[in-house]
């Protein structure tokens, strides 16, 4: 039987031990749920053990462990394959009000499997274990192979960051395989070949010592939440662009060839809104649609929030109000950078009459994937095997901070194997992951890891 | 005994009683105090019934009931007078962080007596009650007296306007007396002459149909809190004035004789300072800061809310954001006509990548006093004699909406007769009624009450 026979033979099964991992509620942003990371953790390690890795491990951290197996059978020669993945999942609010089903309790429909996580990344990580195991069973694996799985990805990764440091030798390989982002469609396979940084922020607008009487001293004081608003529409010009000075400084141009590339591929305003539900596009002049979310920098207003905002009114000046930020990032930009450069602007632009600060939540740096090297050549023919096209390369405006610092730390090439579709709704409600996506995943992850072993 | 003899000899115990009333949490916005708004309106029968009234009924309403009590055996030929007071409280959140004890369990710190409502109303409104009790313990009421004490005040008076409608000959009365402003300070007695309006207002600024993943849709999608926080930044010039086309047209100017009367008791910055705890003063230019506050209309945010406002970040383009708004109103300026203004120029703004729109929560009329009435002089006269001072006429910008509403179907001149002080704190935490006030007003209410009696 061969890797393909295999993953054939197995389909059922492999389901099941996914909605198995899917039923975890793995929430890492919310401390209750810390069992059920630890359980899922427990699964994953478990999971690597039976495919036949040679050597699994669960690593305490400060935080929730990190999972390790190895398989390094294929000798010295042969490439070290590192695969990223995460077991923890984004929070599922509201799960009555917007989920068709419980986001816990896996369902199939319309050949899609829906649940926290589906794509996000327990599906995704699930499609590359199984290909691995598929490979070993038929004794065809050719390359020495390396799981990492953390249990941070959704809450910034930190004890990812110092594990990596103090195991360079443990990760070291050759090539860093993620399955964790998304393609065009199943019919227009895509490889991404960059994700944006993240620096996130919170703003805090003083006024009063106490919140005050808007009758008596409305007219005479600098309301916080009014200075507020002005500050934080001051941080746009009126075209859409940024108005923090220096803020663009540093980025890349597109080069032509980029955006004749990126052109080939454009979002109709159409797909936009049945997407969004948004009433029409917005953003800087001058870039297209997916040139502003793939490769150009922002500042979003996450959360905002001051006063009274219970039912009904309340007539107050609020003596504070706060608005929580993030800036996308884009090569060339340092998170840290624009930071000093944001809050130096915020300094020159707050009046006299209220006090401000930001302070600095997270941040992460962007990566760029190296399109020729030789893996990301024999990723590009893996989905053509797998899919049945030639991918095409995208760049999406996404972040996984934690990829650009291993990528320098591991001195290793990345390719991002990612096998979700523009609908899997992560984060959202109705995550899903697309059956077809895991079956036509496996076969191009295998056939990835077996070209490596052959390429010599 | 006469009734100040009285007032001394049951100080204690009117303060006991104070305590007991402010314990019911009666917030009138927050729907899950209904029972408290229940047991506080039937705490005001029963003291009204106590005192001596001969009449006492509670009126059901739609909303949370009217307390109305008289005693009219002065006489067809003397006057009557009709005490407005309102048993319902502004809500007090974050009890924990700034309130020095807790807001429903009334404490007495340095001759202040803390709580909510301490001051706005029942303590006000208490302080008239008890007066009316001691004049009438000494047989020494030569006037007939009505009160109407609502639950509505901090929400709108909604169902206040069709009871006093469905219920003028009851309310029928010579003058209205209402205890529920400030003064200037103990050593500084002064009347409300004015108040200003009021139309507060919910705008709603929306986006996409549901949360977006930042990273994905940054930089393509007009982040509704983005949009609003332009929207809101847009409705001052930059000078501080309203931008809204038309807002002012109606305002009357000060003449000179009233800005030179204005200018007699000028708030000092430092005062200001001291009070409000604010960096520097702050509003429309060429007025001064008690004509600003006093004389002039204000557009305020009092809250303002939207995506993610947890702990830490989460990166999302929220569906939408809300800002609360209140715009304090003078003469002679129309609540519903503003309305419009304001409605009408947030559909100019608004760009067509988010929707947007407006609600009206409530409005209320500005209303000004006539300082030449009898009763106003009576007023003077009563207040020298409390505070041992000749009062001054001030201008406050808050809004009592119903006042004017009834000067008006009523056709009786009204008397702010207002016991608060400036750092009462009323609607913020730290809430107090000054005890001296307390009694003092009780005092200056039995001198003014006595006084008419004996005009003739």
């Amino acid at each position: 039987m061969n890797p393909y026979e295999y993953v054939e033979a197995h389909q059922h099964e492999f389901l099941e031990e996914l909605k198995e991992w899917l039923r975890m509620p793995s929430i890492s942003t919310l401390s209750q749920h810390k069992p059920d990371l630890l359980r899922a953790a427990e699964w994953a390690r478990q999971q690597l053990e039976s495919i036949g890795l040679t050597r699994v491990e669960l690593f305490p951290t400060a935080g929730n462990p990190v999972v390790y197996g190895e398989w390094l059978e294929a000798g010295k020669n042969a490439p070290t394959v590192l695969i990223y993945g995460h077991y923890d999942v984004q929070p599922a609010d509201d799960p009555s009000k917007q989920w068709k089903s419980k986001p816990f309790e896996p369902e199939i429909r319309d050949g899609n499997l829906y649940a926290r996580g589906a794509t996000d990344d327990k599906g995704q990580t699930l499609t590359q274990i199984k290909a691995v195991q598929s490979l070993l069973a038929a004794g065809q694996l050719p390359v020495n192979v390396k799981f990492v799985i953390e249990g941070e990805e959704e809450s910034g990764s930190d004890h990812l960051y110092p594990f990596v440091e103090q195991h360079l030798d443990l990760l070291k390989a050759d090539v860093l395989v993620v399955s964790d982002t998304g393609m065009m469609g199943l019919d227009r396979p895509s490889i991404v070949v960059s994700l944006r940084g993240i620096v996130s922020m919170e703003f805090e607008v003083r006024g009063p010592s106490h919140d005050l009487h808007s009758g008596l001293y409305g007219g005479m004081v600098h309301n916080p939440a009014q200075a507020l608003v002005e500050i934080m529409a001051a941080m746009h010009r009126p075209d859409g662009k940024v108005a923090v000075p220096g803020f663009y400084d540093k980025v890349r141009e597109l080069s032509g060839v980029e955006r004749a590339e990126i052109a080939q591929n454009p979002i109709t305003v159409e797909r936009f809104k049945e997407e969004t539900g948004a009433p029409q596009p917005w953003g800087e002049p001058n870039y297209s649609m997916q040139e502003r979310a793939g490769t150009r920098p922002t500042f979003e207003i996450n959360g905002i929030v001051g006063g009274w905002t219970g039912e009904g009114g309340k007539t107050v000046i609020p003596e504070k109000a706060v608005a929580k930020v993030s800036c996308r990032l884009v090569a060339e930009q340092d998170p840290v950078e624009i930071f000093e450069l944001i809050q130096r602007y915020l300094a020159e632009i707050t009046p006299s009459t209220v006090t401000s600060s930001v302070r600095l939540l997270h941040k992460g740096m962007w990566s760029l994937v190296d399109t020729q090297s030789l893996y990301m050549q024999a990723a590009v023919r893996a989905f053509e095997y797998g899919f049945g096209k030639r991918p095409i390369f995208m760049r999406e405006g996404g972040s996984i901070p934690i990829m650009g610092f291993m990528q320098e730390k591991l001195n290793a090439p990345v390719v991002l194997m990612g096998f979700g579709l523009p609908d899997d709704n992560l984060h959202g409600p109705n995550e899903k992951y697309c059956l077809e996506c895991f079956a036509r995943g496996m076969k191009t992850a295998i056939y990835f890891l077996h070209s490596l072993g052959t390429r010599g």
